[in-house]
């Protein structure tokens, strides 16, 4: 088609890690892909809130062949109907310890540790952080995970994190805007 | 009536562009007229919100004859009643490709590329704003929308960018409150 | 009872007005006691927030003898409820035009323009601002509407505006903390 | 397990109070656990909401056997399943003279006032602020309150609050990270 990419990509990542080796990339919900504040239902259940420039990147994400999983250990399973649209299913909710869930995933996915980035912000989020090659935190992340984050994203839980991560992958990986299909929805 | 606007107006824009040209706005929904954040409901599908600032300037503006219409990839259906009693119809879901559809609104209304403002927040809005006169861009608008965008707003989506474009356009064309009517809900 | 106010009550004023002559003051809803950006229902409403802050300081100029009114020209019906408990009932919605409405209320409770303060963000709120002693406008109202009001209070709509004009109404007035009632609920 | 702590723990408070002394920490919910700006439901009830870095803190601190009261003049009925999965029931609700209920905590505890720490942000709370050991303020606490308070947190309320004190609180005595299952949920 005629349309054309004539504006600048920038192709330099503030990530301190070769980007080229991620497959795949595992979330936290709360204080990640949804702010620390969130409304409560009047039923005292959470309310997750959703950024719609994360949901861009992880449909491009899964698109391109990136892995994604979600692992909470709430049971927030509205998670869910958002993301399969977007064409993410690999969701472990109730997960008390991740590292067990994300191992898992990991070996029916084929993926090594270097080869994944994990972002989380509070101290459950730890140990996974700390088995894989990529661990990211949000700018809002507890004290002890950014100790052992890589990067630190300028981007707080739930307002644009998930994207920042994806976006800078997508681009070292030559694949964010190089087919006709990133302007569809 | 005896109400006068003895206060000063501002008739100075901060648009590179003639916008005595303008007349038809369309707009995105997500990260433009509802922030980029928002709350998911117990099924899982976004709550958008709304700025009520935007809602006077779009009411007022389809009063005075611009054609407004928003165009959306999402099947935000409550975007219907919120707009009706502003008196703006136009309204565009389900826009996987969001182009052709700004076009048929386009040649429906006829009105040439030079006569419309779109403003876009993410990838899927390249298109319709590189098609248009003046693209425009909320604060918070992905790099590369920022990149074609010809203004790019001090505010951010949702948080009054369609308040900002279109009071500018208004008060350009002398009918922001030259009329009686804009004291009135 | 034995509980003091040992601690140090400013009584200066921000206001450049003279604060003892205030007995009643109007406010807007949207953009004044609600933000101007809120969630969308999912029949397309809009659910409007409220401000604890502002909600004390509501009930006590209530209990003290301040008549309150709300006047807005939309038909948020959930703001009854709100503020019944507060002992506010002087509710006026769907009020398209808003300065009879003013006019009405000041007439029934015998007010003078000069006892009253109306708080307003944008354009339909100038003619009852125009029309009274103390016109006040939140940090993010419309550039007309701070063009015209005597005070602009730092907080934004919805984030504090009623408490600040409140309590500084109070304070001068002598009524802020000075009954053992201010500390409970 | 092999799970080992090689990150370094900040042992430095902020709070200029014995917190080695602290066994019981009483919250107010509006404007403290939940923040001043909160939606209303479509009957005019307040949506609360919570902030998962607090809840993370809170669970912990009931766990480490640290005594946790919840003490509103509200009828927010909603908080108690938020809480009761997080280990916490000493909830009391349309507390109107809040001093009284705290000090029955208290006396059914065994709690003297050197042991306790109370969160509060408007007038309601200066009471049994003053009857306790060390009274806290958010951030964007009533400018009386935080003249009153011995430690006023960077956070504001619902932002974190909650977390900023316990923390601290549960480092001082050593109970913050030095078990494994302060890594599970």
């Amino acid at each position: 088609m005629q349309r054309r990419l004539t504006f600048f990509i920038f192709t330099m990542s503030s990530i301190n890690y070769n980007l080229s080796l991620i497959k795949g990339i595992a979330f936290d919900i709360d204080g990640v892909l949804s702010p620390s504040t969130i409304p409560m239902a009047p039923d005292g259940s959470l309310l997750r809130m959703a950024n719609v420039k994360d949901g861009f990147a992880m449909r491009l994400a899964a698109k391109r062949g990136l892995k994604i999983a979600i692992i909470s250990g709430a049971d927030c399973y509205t998670i869910r109907q958002r993301m399969a649209p977007l064409g993410i299913t690999d969701i472990y909710l109730n997960a008390s310890d991740k590292l067990p869930v994300l191992k898992e995933w990991m070996t029916v996915n084929g993926l090594a540790p270097e080869e994944i980035a994990f972002v989380g912000d509070d101290i459950p989020d730890i140990p996974p952080m700390r088995a894989i090659g990529l661990p990211v935190a949000p700018a809002d992340a507890a004290t002890e995970v950014k100790c052992i984050a890589r990067y630190i994203s300028p981007f707080a839980g739930g307002q644009g994190v998930a994207r920042d991560l994806l976006e800078q992958i997508l681009k070292m990986q030559n694949l964010w805007l190089e087919h006709e299909d990133a302007f569809h929805w």
